[in-house]
């Protein structure tokens, strides 16, 4: 009988419930919707420090019209009171919570939440695993700039390994059929993406020319000890600069996931070209996380 | 002039008084009251960690409409500005709150706060001392099993001493003229209940075929220095298993004010069993709270 | 095109501004306005402890209906990922965020965020800066209790170079053209004040006689290493105390940012003094920020 709707990865939408919810940003995008969540009980369960996701949740939560419950970490009796997070999830769902939000600094925490979870959970980064969201947001993005992806090709540039981002964006292309490349030093690619149309290359500057998207992302350095090459080696070879915009289609956009490090994977030249899509991102990160909520609470 | 009503533990309310909020929420559970406390202010005051309690009352109070802004510590500015607490609550009295949900872990800190308090103090837990709200859910979900409590048997068993669950319902059960039978080692037993209808028993199982309700309760690791008896000795003669539930009449139920310790006080079993009210209760608590803030903002 | 309003001080107010906002807060307190701010978004972001300024901000956007983001340091992901405050501020922009409240234990903070914010931002406080809004509540009061403030003396008594409310009070009374006369030990004088409405006065008794109201000021130790004069002198010559009080006007009043130290800047004579204001200035508090958001967000 459980046939509630989580969100952990882009792998749970079905490409048709893909198009559904990117379908639905469009439509709130153009008119807000009602509260369409009008007294649903949301809670947001933020493990790890968050303003960007985190604001964003709240926000989408707040014009849909939810009850909104934030339970930071200090507010979560775990740790002195010994109670696993799966019953602390248990009785959320008794106490009539519908949707659980939960960032956590430990891949797959979402995902033991949802399989005991009765009612909807999100995933809003988990680790180095997964950011579904963001991924719907990039996605939501390239689409409206491009229409179809097919046959489009995304460069992702940086610390691929580490970022849930990447992960979770690289699983949304393929399933739209765009082609990736993963651009970065070898200890920031990832060595598992086989695939037809994912490629890995380390030379940022032959791949600029090529592509139709650019996401750059921040080097997570919460999530190693030390940084594999040097700063000054990171910049000469992958800091998108005046130089290298100049190089790119004039077609092409440049997207970051946020917060982005000036001077480090971006200099300021960036900030102020056309093709820099970040408000937009942004700013669709609320619309498409309300069209993902209505469809996890309500369906279609 | 103060008529303004608190409840700090369930001696503040006379029967009548507890049955009209009993009675209320069967209302509320029937079918849910419109905006009851519409723009009510109400302040959430966790001085000490909390999910369940913290979320109930603020899911409580968002369904009544009001206004809710939580004081966690970090926005308590006592420690550093040498305020006292009872000039803290007369200025948000001042600015327009009306309702103060305290926790607090020190015994008493709530009471003071409502003797200056020009509205509403709500005590959500003060130390080992009194927790009048989950004894009010606990006193639900019995009236809604068994109706009249009168001649019932309740066994609370564990770490009765150092409950504030404990404290309150054996209070509220004794107004309601239930039979309590406290049951834990010596150390967890209090010495001063000496009522004809509250005994004290050493050996859970002699009392296990005799009761209509069993209470167990989370050992309070958190108020003592070290474990009175040992894990073994606790698991073996209070931990509530399989053969232990099969002692108990087929109508008894199981309940726990939570977070509850797998394997500690219960083991799996419980959680499977059909007397298992634990569910239950939880939702019941933000039910009974929506009908003990109309009680105290609006009376009868 | 940049025509979105802030308020880092009470400079930033013309005159006839000033009036509009006083003259809307009367009307707010004679009968709740409608949801003027339905919908918008307001981030508040403290980043130092603080109960009443807090309080009083989110009840007054609660209280115009806007969607309410509390974004405490915890929440604020700029120390572990290495984005500037400034792009934090655009990303909230971009997100939808209308309006910024922000106390910050340095001076400048919220103006820095001002100057890129494409919104309204308020500084709750800012070190020993500004801190306007207190301003207007308490000019509000005064001149409530005085009608216009032209020809009024009004003393502000302690710690006064620390003081962001005093900076603030003295820059709003100046504009209404109302005598100010700065009390205290050297160590607490501003040397600056040269303005012919402004003076400096080192006996405290000696002022008592001649003003119309008075702004007792809390001792800001944490913003200072030792205190420059001792308690008992301190006491001594500027607590105010039922002598001190018997000699001012029957007409003066005496006011209190608050927090107050009870033995300290006052005594307990002074809380039950007719003249003292302090619950009526927490009172306005949220009534004036009410009229100062909705300036800020619908103008006039």
């Amino acid at each position: 009988m459980r046939t509630r709707r989580s969100l952990i990865d882009l792998d749970d939408l079905k490409a048709d419930e893909l198009d559904y919810i990117l379908a639905r940003t469009d439509e709130f995008k153009k008119s807000a919707p009602g509260k369409l969540l009008d007294g649903t009980a949301c809670a947001n369960m933020f493990f790890e420090q968050s303003t960007r996701t985190y604001a964003s949740f709240m926000l989408a939560e707040l014009r849909l019209g939810a009850h909104v419950v934030n339970l930071h970490p200090m507010n979560l009796s775990l740790a002195t009171k010994g109670e696993t997070i799966e019953d602390t999830a248990i009785t959320l769902g008794a106490m009539g919570f519908s949707v659980l939000v939960v960032r956590h600094p430990e891949a797959g925490f979402p995902k033991r939440i949802a399989e005991v979870f009765d009612g909807h959970v999100v995933n809003a980064g988990d680790a180095g695993h997964a950011h579904p969201t963001q991924a719907l947001l990039d996605i939501y993005t390239l689409r409206e700039e491009f229409g179809s992806l097919r046959g489009r090709t995304v460069a992702i540039v940086g610390d691929i390994v580490h970022s849930r981002v990447a992960h979770s964006l690289i699983r949304g292309l393929h399933r739209l059929d765009a082609n990736v490349i993963l651009v970065g030093p070898d200890a920031f690619l990832p060595p598992d993406y086989a695939s037809p149309r994912v490629s890995v290359e380390r030379d940022f500057d032959a791949v600029l020319p090529r592509i139709d998207a650019l996401v750059l992302l921040r080097i997570q350095r919460e999530r190693f000890d030390s940084m594999p090459i040097s700063d000054d080696e990171y910049v000469a070879s992958y800091r998108l600069d005046a130089d290298r915009l100049a190089r790119m289609s004039n077609e092409a956009i440049v997207m970051h996931p946020g917060p982005y490090n000036r001077g480090m994977e971006l200099d300021d030249s960036v900030l102020e070209f056309a093709g820099w899509r970040y408000a937009t991102q942004v700013k669709h990160g609320v619309t498409v996380r309300m069209a993902l909520l209505d469809f996890l609470v309500n369906g279609r």
